[in-house]
């Protein structure tokens, strides 16, 4: 060993002892003839004193900023403690020191706020992963896949390693494909999921199985996407949805308690995907601020159990685009009715940049003295505007703020606003944390290019109970595409439901088909063959034919959720080794060309086009 | 939930409870009126008694094999009791069941011994996981992971998770290679394992890493090896050998203990590589039994500290064709002086084998009167025949084994040879367990084809300490091929070890090299240009540039150490979905063909010769 203790440890108890440290050198200076040095591990940083009577040794061996040195001293009182560091009270008078290892000047400082770009700090990893930041996203990750491993291990889950080069089944996202030399011709796939085999796992009896596992997706990445992403990956049998909720509820307050101490003692809210989508426009809200939507008019779209402020098209809004809107949303901001021209303004631009894409914002102030003020002032008369500030739900001095257009968009530029505006009061706090689950979403969504169903989840997505005779009994087929919305399959639900924590979705999950005859309609409904079927999984339905319990599971965006339990948006610095926005690793420089021979020993060739 | 309680863990204290179980069932035994159903789950049996009153329900409902049920009735003891099951003393008096699902008969039985071959067992392997050797097997691999993390985790190891797509840098075994749709031309890599990340790792100051990862080889499968295999991966800075191998003995006994409940008190034995090869004629010697190979020849192999029995070549025994054999080894089997010519044939038969290749057997048996009876007893006179058993430390009523022939197939031979015998006498004792550590391997191996050195272990493999001078100072060139064996970089020793368990690597590393000049000294050696080492290994080069520090590891197979543990010889049984030995998922039809549109994507083509 290259010392007696790390660079966290020593304390004033430690005060007369000969110890021996090994760590990177944070700084040197020299006052005089004295040396300090700070001396950096992955535990702390101590401070070196070197006297006068090793300047020699200190000549013959400068050090410098990165040096891996280990040094031979007593621990000493400080004569000028340094409160803000655990080691504060002591420094190591030195006796003896060696250069280890020396350094380059490194590319970017070492520090909390490093001057390094994120090109380069990307190229240096290394050097990256070695300031405190990424050092403690690092800890909190193992921190989280440890509490998650714990609670699991406690309710009697099981780890169960399921393989990676498996049969490429493309539905939904791209597989990445493994040539076989073996076989030639043949591929391998690197999994999206463990899906199948922890329902086959069930099947085989292993009722509660977990895994923290890569996964992989050939998908043109978005700004904070990784082709291979971790789960923690779950899957029960014997249990109805409740027992799911129930069950990963505690997973995830047993994580806040022992990664941030906080105790998540209230239950965790339950809204229907209908209900968020009405009442937030996006399905996955942050429920740590109001600002409901209003639905000003009843929207196209299919809200069964839901009625609008307004029974009539009481909207012709030129700044809104004109009458007819298919939509039409308002929410209150509160305590902001005295906005001026160029906050309003600054609003209206915000709406119409192309990534929301709306034509217009239509505001009403309601004054602290109970008038209102709109910039629809001149279509309507006071007892109208008055009662859209009403159906908003807005008080004195709040601003309300109307969005009109074709429902999907509008929806969403309705859900982006009120994130933007609860961010701009500070009602998204970085360390409150509000869960949510998400049920009962559709089951179906309507792929208007080919008049079909595709499953909004994944085909092995079971209907809620109350659904399964509509699916059974009716055929798939979309007779008349105007009006799919009229076809049964298009109110079925689905026994789905995802965890929400501040409007991140943070896991997704289902009750599983355990029959095969319902698995078979399923695979039929997205338009697949027999013959397809059972090429891509028959061995599932096979397993179905021998006695499958019912079942289903889970499955937690490991990345995302330490990134947001680390205070953060972007999920790269929780990772080690990251990818770039092109799938590249520069620092291996990865992908690159491969041999000759091992294309011809793979038996394929580059077809570049 | 579908259940109240398992059927694993109702007792005689649950009388009178009124409980729901679910699980598949077992058998169904019919006396009379009365129904008897042996109710599993992954937990335990249950035994349900259905009633004369339902056997309405039960005639509408008929049960069979693996059927899935959900049972409720009331805990009542036993009237016969069975003292062999946990839940022995109880049965449920069946008030309703449920058929959750049913299940065609299934194509083997589900049973400790099955009638099932191995490829029906895995086609099927979701039902062969249900049996009970195959579920305790996942059981005891979980409870290995479990031991492994949580001692690792209290030595202040840290779990990284290092990428699956990295970069192919072809040395040693083949790359799994995955093209890369986004970079047209380009490949990525799986890891053959995190040997880079982990040392780049130390290079980032996180001083004690740990993973239990998958790691890939495309290698021609032997029997019991994947394609896919997971790995203990560690790595820790500012240590020697004498740290890495105290801290990974321990966690060797903490898993022992844990899973085995085994006290593994004693210190491990620590043998050099020569002394290993020398003395049982292999580098992971069985030391739970003696048998030590006597050397009767000085061989031309470098022995660099050893001395044969006898310093001339005394030997030359028709039967063991002829003079001049390159080595003579002898072994003395304790107490089988009296085997009768059959058992010797079988024997001579036994090494006649083209696996073991040698010409034949001598035998000398130590009679219990003290003399010698030897099948060469016309071509020596006693007192030499007395001296080979001395040699061979033959006590009165041994069988002394004699082979001879080419150094490295003799050596090789002997080692099986006295492993077979050691199986014999039953000395290879399952419940016995010894762990050695190997030590001071060569660094390089001469390979004949190019006249040069490769590494034996693998180029991040430091010298040991004494030795880092000669490779620097030395031209890795071979002047003379015949020669090869005197050239300085023969007797270098590597920094490396490997564990050893019952005569099984479990386990190997090394000290690595953490020093820029010293690496490429390396690479070079290896036969790497500049320009190769720069693009396969840069990343590594540039990083030791930073203040490298001094760093070592160790990687476990865990798949074997589960098997042993388990007291198997075969891996395959410890992985729930395993490949058989074409490298074929046969449940899954995988690898399998992928459409024309994926290859078309990913600007590859097939090139099938």
């Amino acid at each position: 060993m290259y010392r007696t203790h790390t660079c966290g440890e020593l304390r004033s108890t430690h005060i007369q002892q000969t110890v021996t440290l090994a760590g990177w050198v944070q700084t040197v200076r020299k006052f005089g003839a004295i040396t300090f040095v700070d001396l950096r591990d992955r535990y702390g940083i101590t401070q070196l004193l070197i006297g006068e009577e090793l300047n020699i040794l200190l000549d013959q061996n400068p050090l410098g900023r990165e040096f891996v040195i280990q040094a031979t001293g007593m621990v000493s009182e400080r004569s000028n403690k340094n409160p803000n560091m655990p080691t504060g009270d002591i420094e190591i008078a030195v006796q003896n020191f060696t250069i280890l290892n020396k350094s380059a000047v490194p590319p970017f400082t070492i520090q909390d706020d490093t001057d390094g770009g994120d090109d380069l700090r990307m190229k240096y990893r290394y050097l990256d992963l070695r300031r405190n930041t990424l050092k403690k996203n690092m800890e909190l990750r193992y921190a989280v896949n440890r509490a998650a491993r714990n609670y699991l291990h406690q309710k009697q889950f099981i780890d169960i390693e399921t393989p990676f080069l498996i049969k490429s089944t493309p539905e939904g996202a791209r597989d990445f494909v493994v040539p076989s030399r073996m076989n030639p011709g043949e591929f391998y796939a690197l999994p999206q999921s463990p899906q199948t085999f922890k329902q086959l796992l069930m099947v085989s009896g292993y009722d509660r199985y977990y895994q923290v596992v890569k996964c992989f997706r050939d998908e043109d990445l978005r700004a904070d996407r990784q082709p291979e992403f971790t789960q923690i990956d779950c899957e029960m049998a014997f249990i109805q949805q409740d027992d799911i909720l129930e069950m990963f509820e505690g997973m995830i307050k047993s994580i806040f308690k022992e990664v941030r101490n906080i105790d998540y003692t209230e239950p965790v809210e339950r809204m229907s995907w209908e209900d968020a989508m009405w009442t937030y426009g996006i399905d996955k809200p942050d429920i740590r601020f109001g600002m409901k939507l209003a639905n000003l008019k009843f929207p196209a779209h299919a809200f069964l159990n839901k009625e609008s402020a307004f029974k009539e098209d009481m909207f012709s809004i030129p700044a809104l685009g004109g009458g007819g809107a298919e939509t039409i949303l308002a929410i209150a901001v509160p305590g902001c009715s005295e906005y001026s021209r160029k906050q309003t303004d600054e609003l209206t631009e915000w709406v119409k940049r192309p990534q929301i894409g709306m034509k217009g914002l239509v505001f009403i102030k309601c004054n602290a003295d109970g008038t209102y003020k709109s910039t629809v002032d001149k279509f309507y008369n006071p007892e109208i505007i008055k009662s859209i500030a009403d159906a908003a739900g807005a008080e004195k001095g709040d601003l309300v703020l109307i969005l009109a257009g074709a429902e999907e968009r509008t929806r969403k530029a309705m859900s982006d606003l009120r994130l933007e505006m609860g961010k701009k009061l500070g009602l998204r706090k970085e360390n409150e944390f509000k869960l949510l689950w998400v049920l009962d979403f559709p089951l179906f969504e309507y792929d208007e290019e080919g008049n079909r169903w595709v499953a909004r989840h994944h085909p092995f997505t079971s209907p809620k109970p109350s659904d399964i005779e509509t699916m059974i009994n009716h055929d798939p087929q979309i007779a008349n595409a105007a009006e799919y919305l009229k076809h049964p399959y298009a109110n079925i639900k689905a026994n789905a439901y995802d965890m929400v924590l501040n409007g991140n979705e943070i896991g997704g999950g289902s009750i599983r088909i355990f029959q095969r005859d319902l698995q078979e309609k399923m695979f039929a409904a997205l338009g697949m063959s027999k013959e397809e079927q059972q090429h891509k999984f028959g061995f599932l339905l096979g397993a179905f034919e021998y006695g499958a319990p019912p079942h289903g599971g889970i499955a937690f965006g490991f990345d995302r959720l330490c990134a947001i339990l680390g205070g953060s948006e972007g999920i790269r610095d929780f990772i080690a080794f990251p990818k770039n926005n092109s799938g590249r690793d520069v620092m291996l420089d990865a992908p690159s060309s491969i041999d000759e021979t091992q294309l011809k020993e793979l038996q394929i060739k580059l077809n570049l086009q």
